[in-house]
């Protein structure tokens, strides 16, 4: 028996069409990003791919986007789960500039560094700044110690993976099909490790927004088809050269 | 030490405005329920009282009022809770009839009974007709012969408590401010409870529908002031007597 495990990367947000850093920086879906989760819940309708429970990050875009694909495929009903293992990697000190003038003030290798690098994450925030999240009461039970200031993609593998093993998995192996609603680079630690992609290959996955992607799963938990389905193909191509080309003017 | 428990009744729906029985079919808010909601998440900021954990009925206008409520006081990210125990009576064979003329061919009294008596259930529904509710995937895990057909007060009481006791009372021991978005009538059954109130004067008690009811709790979670307080008593007012109204021409 195979379990279903669907990928949902959250629709264009207040500050990707601005083209600033978010990472935790809790904004919106602009009304493109809204359309994109609800076209995402319509994919879900027409192939009969029905959740059974959801889990999201602690974050409004990836919420709002499980909120509004579920009614649309009228399972706004299931069991909810989140947590801060979820939400996209922090981007450090990066959180609230502009990524075209971060890659003109750096140059291209520091930029894709940043972006793209396993194991570099930005200079650390401020824990008091503007753009912190540090004393935000969503946090508070997260330890300090394991609060972050910045992260790498690697760091985000490592924070992500125990709500895979404590929490997703126990889902799967109960045989329910499971939504994941989050960002693009905690996808990207998840498909990571579904797929087992080594360090360098990840750097040139993208995955697109607002369209979801199955995994079947074997019982071992592995892929059936390595990289699993998008439901919409042709979108999910169109929609990942465009990520591969944030921050070119 | 006291605990919080605030209650909201799902904003007006689009099948309030054109005046039929709704019980558990699953219409969403209309245009004027959104702005409740919102407005009801607005009066939470305002009065600096936020919900560390919401639970929901299994129907879309309670869920919907959560999100829209909660992301408009920064709590989106609380954990959710659902159970059909917090869903709206079961209005059996009315579901989908309107008030008025359901009022008119079956008399005054009869309505009232119907509308208002604690113990006379309305007539069962067909579980297999068109605004049943029976083989709705959502209440598979609920046993068929709890499944109900149509209730009277009495009979959501009688579903509602266990729940009660066994999902939110932890919530408020564990000295959460916890949110219950419901029904008008999965609402009274718990006011009905929490103070005390007989069978014959909870006919007379309506809840508004968009405006936040704290109530304080003491330690054997006994109300500290009778009857809650609502947070914009003036519109509450206002709303009783329209609920109050319902079904005269």
């Amino acid at each position: 028996m195979t379990s279903k495990l669907i990928l949902l990367r959250h629709g264009e947000s207040e500050w990707n069409s601005k083209n600033l850093f978010t990472g935790w920086v809790d904004v919106d879906l602009n009304e493109k990003g809204v359309g994109e989760a609800t076209r995402g819940g319509e994919l879900l309708a027409e192939q009969g791919l029905l959740p059974d429970v959801v889990h999201t990050s602690l974050l409004r875009r990836a919420i709002h986007t499980a909120c509004l694909s579920l009614d649309r495929c009228d399972r706004h009903w299931i069991p909810v789960r989140r947590s801060w293992r979820l939400n996209e990697r922090h981007y450090g000190a990066l959180q609230g500039l502009n990524k075209a003038e971060i890659r003109e003030k750096y140059g291209e290798d520091q930029f894709m560094a940043w972006r793209r690098s396993y194991d570099v994450p930005p200079p650390p925030i401020d824990p008091d700044g503007q753009w912190s999240q540090f004393h935000d009461a969503r946090y508070a039970d997260v330890p300090e110690a394991e609060r972050p200031l910045s992260e790498c993609l690697k760091d985000v593998v490592a924070r992500m993976l125990p709500y895979w093993e404590s929490d997703i998995v126990p889902d799967l192996r109960a045989g329910r099909t499971v939504l994941v609603a989050a960002h693009g680079n905690s996808l990207r630690a998840l498909v990571k490790h579904l797929d087992e992609i080594d360090d360098q290959t990840i750097s040139g996955l993208n995955i697109p927004t607002g369209i979801p992607l199955l995994y079947e799963l074997d019982d071992a938990l592995r892929p059936v088809v390595e990289g699993g389905r998008y439901l919409d193909p042709e979108a999910a191509e169109a929609g990942q050269k465009a990520v591969a080309n944030q921050g070119r003017k």
